[in-house]
């Protein structure tokens, strides 16, 4: 039974659970080593020039085995590292125990309330020059991106605009955000404006962080260039889809046990999450049901064989609900209510508004049961009860520990390839959206190969010459879907 | 036993192999209709509007069944249709009659020469005006681009650039080309400029016919709009992926009866018929080794778990080849020499150029024996032999029908809009390659649902904003890659 | 279009379709022979003690290519066959004609009515001694029992119970029988007593047959010894289960090359056939539900993910209905009325009634419309229609071309091995039912494992003592289930 | 991190990690009754009846939440219960401290010594009558037979044969049992004869353990009747199968958080517990090879598309080694010396002996890093590592929490039916080894439909006559492999 951090040590420049865990976390780390060749060539490649010599980063992301390999990859070429996590139950204390003994700030414990979380992203973001100037980051690696809200918010509230700030509707979590830069407001004047002005760039990895900075570019008030990392091939088509194969059966164990052999699995979206997610409980001999808005999405999981129907459909036949799609109010507290006895709820999509928790607890006659640490069962008034899971929070990574390192080498590759590209361009790039460039994604999956025993073909120049390519790629337009 | 046409019927205003195959061709292409849900939706779309009225429409396109039902949409929305196939042996005769018995002229039957082929070809894009005047279409229907080829080369002709005709070099099928050319310059003076004048579009639905098409934009010569079917989701994702995942089988089985299971199979090529194809081996119980030259792909291949290596790696313990990657020289003569005794080796890519089948029939002491149309057994001197399926021509259309109906409604309902799309625009389009808005094409995903029992989920309004997208959709960038 | 056989050829002691086609089947028999390697090894080790030298083997067993390297295999140790199909649809003419070029008396052909397919299998039942008298087999090679059912009726009648043979009741087929008994009863008194004397042994090689063997050793009423091929794990974990896996999709392709993917396909039993096929719709894409009457079938089912149900749930819903139980009924004409409209129905199990063919034909306002040979289709007075495949009969080989060599190589030397074994002991074994011993079993798959690369591990003497068996096999407990 | 339990509780007749954990155990327990459908249905069945009443048993099983249920249906059938584990780390301790709380005395933690096991086997074996007496159980659930070892071991001692206990080879366990026998042999003069004159009967769940009682029985030394619970389909063709294909992968995520896609996994043996691990990896991505010394089972995985080859053959090539045989020294120590860096070794079979732990242990230079509980580095002399989970010892019990609920249930009510069949046929069933009859195999899959949706066919009195069985089974033949 995983013990809920209750409290965190704090001996230097960093709140954990417990440094003690440090030697276990790094045994770990050398493990996670061998499995990340991707990070390891690139440590490799930068070992002397090292390309972010100085550079200030903020990370923002899920503070576990693999982000520590990430973490100590941007280190190594160079960098002034600060750690949060980007999800209260994300972190691997072990992790956070092994970085922050050698020196590194990371602020992240597993179980965090909301205040502490968004303290922590605060404690992540500030630096202090050796004048004892509070400042920021110059780049930002961002999961989800709440550090770049934050920052967003704060400069748009010291420009004179407090609407947002001061108005009165939103989610606990919003209200927390909030009060946070009331707080800053008053105690750091100034400080958002200087921040901005040193910041060079993010790298945004999750499809809901991503679309946040489109959304942003098109009211033209993204304050940075940004990369998209998850739309590199190897981001969005290898840890969404393979990772959630791995991670999403790896969560329902360990949180419940159960026997997916025969039972009735629906998952919420046929993205590449879904996608990962649908093929692991079909593989485990659960019939999967899907779910989805776009007929074309719709047709790919009708021609896997997967029955497509809605959730309404399935209510009192289905026992396991994964939500995948990056929108909101997918199960709501009256599906809940409806489902069958003993029906598991679980959520890998990045943000917990995908089930209806608040409206679910706020369900007259519920009885709430803690089974263990992330695993809640609530009874209904007419007797049946659910279980849900991680609070409706990434089940991966609440319920187990995220996706193998393997994959997250790719992810992870890229986002490093993110930060050196922003700060190699930052006083070209403009404020927009951008995608790495397709020989910087054939380079990460060449990096990858080795490892697996990959041999792979070379072309001849007459074979290049007919295909009108280089033999050493890229090899395919920017509008193929691999 | 099915028989090679060795003569046609022509009666009419046809070349088929036998008029009196139309009943049986008609009754199929009954079931059929049943199973093209998306061009049978268009058709009662516009039943009245008849977007294509009276417009000259060339189809060069494996003359199936499949592609009657298209013939029939095309008529249908109002155009004036001829057709020919694009593959020697890709014509179902049942189907060419069933056309040819409601009038429509059409050229192809199952086992042409390249001579007769090519004749075809021409046949199909002569029009021939009330005045008796030859002229051409003003839409092409192209599937691998020989259409778009041949009066682009007549007009190069013409334009007084004989460079190419002239030249010696090239292969069999090359010379054909030229010879052709150079009859229809003495029989028919300004013939493709005539043509050319009246053209203004061509849709194209291969991988191999876009990437011509791409290089003679960028190369500044091409002619006419075009549209890249290929690349809509609803067609690459589905023809090339589901359709070769069933046709491929459907091949080897028709042709040879092997067992699949327990044998080893070597995919080259992991795209999207490449996917396709080692899926519906690996389902029959073979183990898969997988080649490639793209590192991505190659990753992808090997996170599904097959073996990637290089063609030479898997002579002498390889059963089974099949080729799917549009490049060229991809098993060689040597390779096919030094196979396992008794190797099956096919393609199922567009051009027969990825097995060099000339080079083999070159091999001294090679001992040829056809053992039924479509499959050849070629001994070599050291006593081993392999089987050649459909003269390394597609092997799914070669040795049996090719794809199924409903895979094929969806790309034939993009070709269709494709049409419409390019004379409602004949007047605002450029020389270049267009691809289908994203609009259009979750249109024709939709149009298939229903057939196959998928139960779509509906956004509401406050979804819909919280995700920044129309409730009918589209919903996903265009760089999604599903 | 394969034609069906109106007439046949009888220039020599054979009744088939065309001689003409000789050439073709060796060409097909050579390649069936390098897949077959159990059968080959067979004849390599008996290539001199000629264990059948001289006895006369009749077999009734679809007259298939691979059939044809079992008859060559018992003729090359020794025996003199006769032959005829044991399904009206299942013969390759080819194959026929192969075999009877050689001057082996076959009888059989593709599209046989009932009166022709009996008469088949007397003339493959009946030999003629030197002296010109008539008499019968001393070994039989049965599937599906037809030729043990004629003698022991036969021999009833002869013993004076003539109950079954004036009987009204019972199917056409019965009846065709009962008039052939009628007939010979008149042409040669005496005959089956003369048969019944010399009669040795048969071995079958169907679930169905097997269990009419069983039944009537319960009865007493078994003539001669018998070896249930079936129940070797070699047949009925292989033939049944991985042949289906691949000639279920085969059947369905050829007759109506229709899309699997997407579809609803209910599959009516889960035995080893059941499993086969249902396991290869699933990979297709498919979306089986299993319909079965053992718990313990149904929850393997279940396990394996497929939704488990009645045939009456699916109605209205399924596109696709194979049977493959053994038993009668299980697809009744009141189903077929009930069913979406051009849903499939087909027959994997051995016999026809699994399908309610007669009670179909028999439904008021029925419309038959038959589209190519096997392929008939049914419109209700609703204006549905169903596709009915092989008139019931079995699909695969009604429609294909049965099972791939491979795996029938594993059937096929059981087969020869039981042969071999009830004439080396004709004189110890009484009328039971016997199954081989497991040496023989694992003998026969070693025989295949060199052919597709497979490298067993062998025990050490230490590890054979531990686990108690012999180094060299049996390895496992006659209940092991494999 | 999971601790190990250095110490135990013991208030009570108990000996567990901490009672502590009771509460946290029983919601557990009542979560994994909704799972087992089958015990609580024999619970319902026979709450009046007790057919159990006042029986003392013991059980040697892993004591799991699954067998908490076990127990407690025991008891709830009238049984007078006492428990231990048969494994030194498959216990979870909420599980044990749930029963002991109920009063049922159990004797188990998680990472015993194997002293500490072989006392706790003991402690479960003695009951005390009322007037002081130590005596033993009337029944045994064993699981791996270590209990019926134990009493038939000082058995024999008592009848004076020390020949066993006094010779001086054997492993280091093998040592701790006679120490122990020495033990009893001094403190309870003449206990295992009172023993064994009360014992009536042992049912036996392993394929392990059920191997040795055949052996007893075939030396004539089997003290008892027994029952091979093992080969009730319900429980070897879905525990063995189903149950690894769910919990290997489970125990290897949580031992090392590992990308399964992409890596070469070997599986040792290829019975139902190679068949569902086998499975299990490959639905991961990883590509599997499988070793076999049985021709039969090696064609089956061929057939299934595996690579069948030595471990030899593996051996630099592969990533993770599982064995699955029940034979020894299936992975030694120079095995794992060649192996590639950082493999991954385990086993899921159910003796530790199948690797070859204590010869690794003693490899010259060798050096050891314990990373977390049962999950140890050795690292050899030419630098390479490999990881050896659970010290050889069943890896999904070691490391994860063993099979899950729904698939134990059928094994268990297996268990339960057997243990109800020993006392009621206590005085006529002979000492050999049985099997439960058919139509409890079916009652018991029959007891696990409805929970999870299955709909069953009822067979009409007209097809069950054609099929000669009984409207309501059993349904086949006791030799049908399923």
């Amino acid at each position: 039974m995983n013990a809920v951090a209750k409290t965190f040590s704090q001996e230097g420049d960093y709140k954990i659970a417990d440094i003690a865990l440090a030697d276990w976390g790094r045994k770990e780390l050398d493990i996670a080593e061998h499995e990340m060749p991707g990070l390891m060539s690139i440590r490799r490649k930068h070992a002397t020039t090292k390309p972010l010599a100085g550079v200030r980063v903020t990370g923002s992301l899920h503070m576990t085995i693999q982000t520590a390999v990430l973490i100590e990859t941007l280190k190594d070429i160079g960098a002034d590292v600060r750690w949060a996590s980007c999800n209260i139950f994300s972190t691997q204390d072990q992790a956070a125990a092994a970085i922050a003994a050698t020196g590194t700030p990371v602020f992240a414990w597993k179980g965090e309330t909301l205040e502490e979380y968004w303290d922590c992203t605060l404690d992540a973001l500030t630096f202090t020059l050796p004048d004892g100037t509070l400042t920021g980051p110059q780049l930002v690696v961002d999961d989800g991106g709440d550090v770049t809200l934050l920052i967003h918010k704060g400069y748009e509230l010291e420009q004179g605009d407090d609407s947002w700030v001061n108005s009165a509707s939103g989610s606990h979590e919003e209200q927390v955000i909030k009060n946070l830069l009331k707080r800053v407001a008053v105690e750091r004047p100034g400080y958002w404006t200087r921040v901005v002005a040193d910041w060079k760039g993010v790298s945004e990895e999750t499809t809901t962080g991503v679309h946040r900075l489109y959304q942003l570019a098109e009211q033209g008030k993204l304050l940075i260039p940004a990369i998209n990392v998850n739309d590199s091939v190897t981001k969005s088509k290898f840890d969404n889809l393979y990772g959630c194969r791995e991670s999403l059966a790896d969560g329902l164990k360990r949180a419940m046990d159960v026997m997916l052999a025969g039972k009735v699995a629906v998952v919420c979206g046929y993205g590449d999450v879904g996608k990962g997610s649908a093929a692991s409980l079909r593989n485990y001999g659960a019939r999967v049901i899907v779910t989805e808005i776009d007929p074309i999405c719709a047709l790919q999981a009708a021609m896997e064989g997967y029955e497509v129907n809605t959730v309404e459909s399935t209510l009192g036949r289905a026992d396991i609900y994964v939500t995948t799609t990056g929108n909101k109010d997918i199960i709501t507290a009256a599906h809940m209510q409806a489902m069958k006895d003993q029906a598991i709820v679980c959520n890998i999509g990045h943000f917990d508004n995908e089930i209806q928790v608040d409206a679910l607890k706020a369900l007259p006659g519920l009885v709430h049961t803690n089974i263990k640490p992330q695993v809640d069962k609530y009874t209904f008034a007419n007797g049946n009860s659910i279980f849900l899971l991680a609070e409706g929070r990434l089940v991966n990574l609440g319920c187990a520990t995220g996706h193998p390192s393997f994959v997250m080498s790719n992810s992870f590759a890229n986002q490093t390839l993110a930060q050196i590209d922003l700060w190699a361009n930052k006083d070209s790039y403009e404020n927009k959206v951008y995608i790495l460039p397709k020989h910087l994604d054939e380079e990460v999956a060449r990096l990858h190969l080795e490892k697996i025993g990959v041999k792979l073909t070379t072309l001849t120049r007459d074979q290049a010459d007919y295909l009108g390519v280089p033999v050493e790629g890229p090899y395919k337009p920017d509008h193929y879907r691999y």
